[in-house]
């Protein structure tokens, strides 16, 4: 990586500050509030006994998620989903974007018939709410299957490694980790990495929408998602009081 | 009162603690956490030049209010309003009863055309979630007021003096100040004030669902809604600095 | 009270004509024409066995109530919610006002596992709508419930006692009441009392947009409402022949 | 026809009981009850200066029409549509052939710029609403028209040629005419027919579901439909004054 | 008939090119591309098991038909109902048309209980386009029920004999026969006929918003549509190798 | 790559046979049949003179795509989106890269104030519809920019290079090119490319919900995804006759 540093003080591989509190609420199962800078999202793991009906009697249990933004976390103020009667198609993206991911850290098979349901509002929105989302989930979710045990209601393990999700984008030629919303939004590609804590991809997405990418600069992208989800790996860690 | 000691060790005319935190999120022009207890809600003040169709060449502004509750704010999650693509009638009520209340702390004249709009996410919620939003969003009303004005956009000086909201109910016979979830639910009589600093009410909402309520209670639940009311006022100004 | 005399002729502690007509139509259980002047509103009370699911098994009834304009009742022509695709929020917030009035004249567990659906239609708006809707409502109530004990399915006596609703103003400073449009619509403070024929209070909402209140204008307009309510007592008792 | 006497004492060839009775309410231009037995619909007809976009500057005005169901119109209480969100099929289709009916009765042209809303509310159904609304409707579009000319806004003369409509069945092999709900949920082929007073079709809709129909059927179905409609025209001359 | 040539040479008594494709696609029981000159009509015939709840336990089966036009389908594109979140009364209108008809050409008793869902989608739209999918329908249906009959789930025999389905109309004063988009639009009187192949009519819809129709041109428009629907059920036994 | 066959008798990396079919029907300005084997798509380019209003005054274009299943499109009837007045999250998901992946083949300054709406609408499905979608979308996008060259209304050159999509799996831990629905439902991983004639990917997007990916496999995918792409182009160009 070269010495440029960015707008805001960073180097074209350092994350933003992050910060994972838990029991950010009190009444859902797990509750986290996750920071990467001035992005915050309020992410909760409910429970739910039960499952839907396509995996009624099927041993399995469920999890599912939600995103949404507060109509007061961007610069300017967006209309309401609920008041407009429906969700846009990037919500709609984002909310399949965290289930598929977070259910790649459990094992449903080990849950027991009983459904989770994660819940990514996003409180103040700066760029990389989705990776943030997707992280702050994954304390959610322990706590929540934590939860579950104590309970006694789940028969297995079901809380698998950690994983957890960064974005990465091209501005101005150099590739660059964690984009807030300044870089964002002029960033030539644009890729979502989420990763689990064995190195191993859960999910990419990479959209070259002002500008198309080759192997060699798909490949540099990958090694900054890498160094960024292994370090919001061991914050998810610590948050968590694993190590 | 008598000295009676409610589950939660209040005296009967004791407000809950009331935390009031400015600018807890940076976007809006107004942004307050307001804590009534456990009750938390996330008011923001937005400001948009302009005005809506029906108050076009009038020289007048205009305030608008929406609440809503997270999914996860409660005990039991709610599904979200967005997902089931309709909004409930107690989130449109409240609503509107947030919009109304604040229009009476605004010289809506004084404001030129722009147009105020008020959000009141409740974060977590027990008991009260309608009159901490009316509270707290009084707050970042004036924050935003405050704004307008630096930015020279503002004729004139909008912003008219405190109100705030309180909960009163009658439980097992005895009339009661600022009711939690537990008490809220087995009320009797349950009356939302909004009053303002002079002393004159705004707003009262009186419901007697399980059980219906004479003058002399109404009096005795005016008595303390009143208490509570100026108890919040003084919070409000202690947070805007205005002692 | 004074001996000023209002735009229509009336002193301002006098009702508007009122008329009652029991079996406007003939497919509900109820259906009455309630009359407030100009306001016309059809009232019916549909009878349904079972309860919804919330109820199930609890031994107890469920009382509902929605309240709706007709598009042509008001001067200028509204659009149709129907068409619209989703219902105001003043219509939901009369709809739920109407229900929970009407549930403190029945005794849910006197009822049985039935449902009593409330419908109350205004065929011509001319201001208190919604005192006039919850006035007629308890007439079609009345003949809703004498109507399930014919039929021998209720086990109890539900129907409690009449309540009524009035709408008391605050116009150029005089307390006035049963508010036409005309008066409504620039009153400084609009008050709606439901009482019972004891003279206690099911529901109050008192609203001061346009100029705030005080206790003695508070009681002043209580006194007015009590003295309104009293009177159509009287004319639903005449109606349903219990005099 | 024979001289078979049908459930309710008609002949074959016998209309119910028709009354029109204009002025029922007092908001719109227009405002009809009609009553083809027990069948009720409030008809009324609003307008409004200016015309949709596809007609601007067309220098031709517009009508259309909106049919509803009250939910307490019909023996089971049916759900309200602005509740569930969306409209039916059916009266979709109901709303539609009435909007085309009206239009055949008044020349677009000669109105000018302005709209003509029609609005047919069933206040209680017993087979034959859609006729009804079409044969009220036409009353109310004569008294809107007229009182466009007062208003001075009308350029022409609009107002063509009545309208009206009936429906005609099989039942039990026996054409008859004009049925009410109880012959109308067992008939063979239901006939709908739109006739101008010339003795011209506006509108046929047979429809066959629980039985086909002949060339010969048709005719004697059209007899009867015609017999019906110059009835039906009459009355609505003598509501109009127009003998 | 005249020998005046149509615009597209076709004599007034012309049925545009018919094209009847069976196993259009391969998913669907019963799958078919019906052709009447441009326009293009994918037909489909889908067999679920079971009923909906109004026929439980009836031991009948039911039918149901959904018609909807591709976005492109038209010369100028439109919205995509889906996207307005609102089905058009025009489609609702049609697909209930498409529906009742084909009912007429089955024996619900005689299909046991399953249920056949019919799908007409508009790939290219030049009037018609109703009639196209009736005609096309039932020959995906007499798949489908050939299908069900291997299948070995239908206890009878319950397709009836073919029905079809043309339009007529008046232009200039001419009755024609099979309307394509550029006559339908200027047409005076607009008839669509269902006749089985007995000769008896399933269905008759005749519209003169541009102009009303006697007897006699009923009765020519009959005659037409009595020749089109002869010459199309022909055309069904042909692709279905009945002849 | 192995030589092992795969259930259809393909090598692991040998597209399934791709037909392209211009001008499959006649009013959008661009309309293509593309097959991917079994999948089926009509893919169409419909040009509307003027921007949405985000455009409006920039000099620039528009493009913009939907994508909807016909709901006899799969094996078991899918629920039409419009009846249920909601579209699902993995249909937006899909317009949304369609559009995306488009935009990148035009230059929208090039376009002048144009926006064409691509529609992209599965007739059959059997896995791969957004691939197919995409591929079958750039050849209607080439006809309508053609068609507005040729009407004169564009300023310049916006065509870029062509861009198709393939989709990739690992199946029973092979990376195997081109999945039909049979591998698909049960591919560890799959990964969508987007890829453009230089090489150069579009879009990315890889999933691992049954199982994490390394970068080794990423590559091995990647191989084969460029493989495709490239005959894919080479299909494009073939039909547009660019060879």
């Amino acid at each position: 990586m070269s010495d440029f540093i960015r707008f805001d003080g960073r180097a074209l591989d350092e994350l933003r500050p992050v910060r994972i509190t838990r029991n950010f609420t009190t009444n859902p199962a797990g509750s986290v509030l996750v920071e990467f800078g001035n992005t915050r999202v309020m992410c909760t793991a409910s429970v739910e006994y039960g499952v839907p009906r396509f995996k009624k009697d099927s041993g399995e249990g469920w999890l599912t998620a939600e995103y949404s933004m507060l109509p007061s976390a961007t610069h300017e103020r967006m209309p309401r989903e609920s008041m407009k009667g429906k969700v846009k198609g990037r919500t709609h993206e984002i909310s399949r974007l965290v289930g598929r991911s977070l259910r790649a850290a459990v094992d449903l098979r080990e849950l027991g018939e009983n459904t989770i349901q994660l819940d990514c509002d996003v409180l103040q929105a700066d760029g990389g709410t989705r990776t943030a989302s997707i992280t702050g989930a994954y304390v959610a979710l322990a706590d929540a299957v934590a939860h579950l045990k104590e309970a006694g209601v789940v028969p297995g393990e079901p809380l698998l490694d950690p994983i957890a999700a960064v974005s990465v984008g091209i501005i101005d030629g150099r590739p660059s980790l964690d984009l807030p919303y300044e870089e964002d939004s002029r960033a030539e590609v644009d890729l979502n990495v989420v990763m689990a804590s064995s190195g191993n991809f859960v999910e990419i997405q990479g959209t070259g929408e002002h500008g198309l990418f080759g192997r060699a600069e798909l490949n540099q992208m990958l090694d900054l998602a890498e160094k960024g989800c292994y370090e919001l790996i061991e914050a998810q860690k610590a948050a968590l009081g694993w190590n």
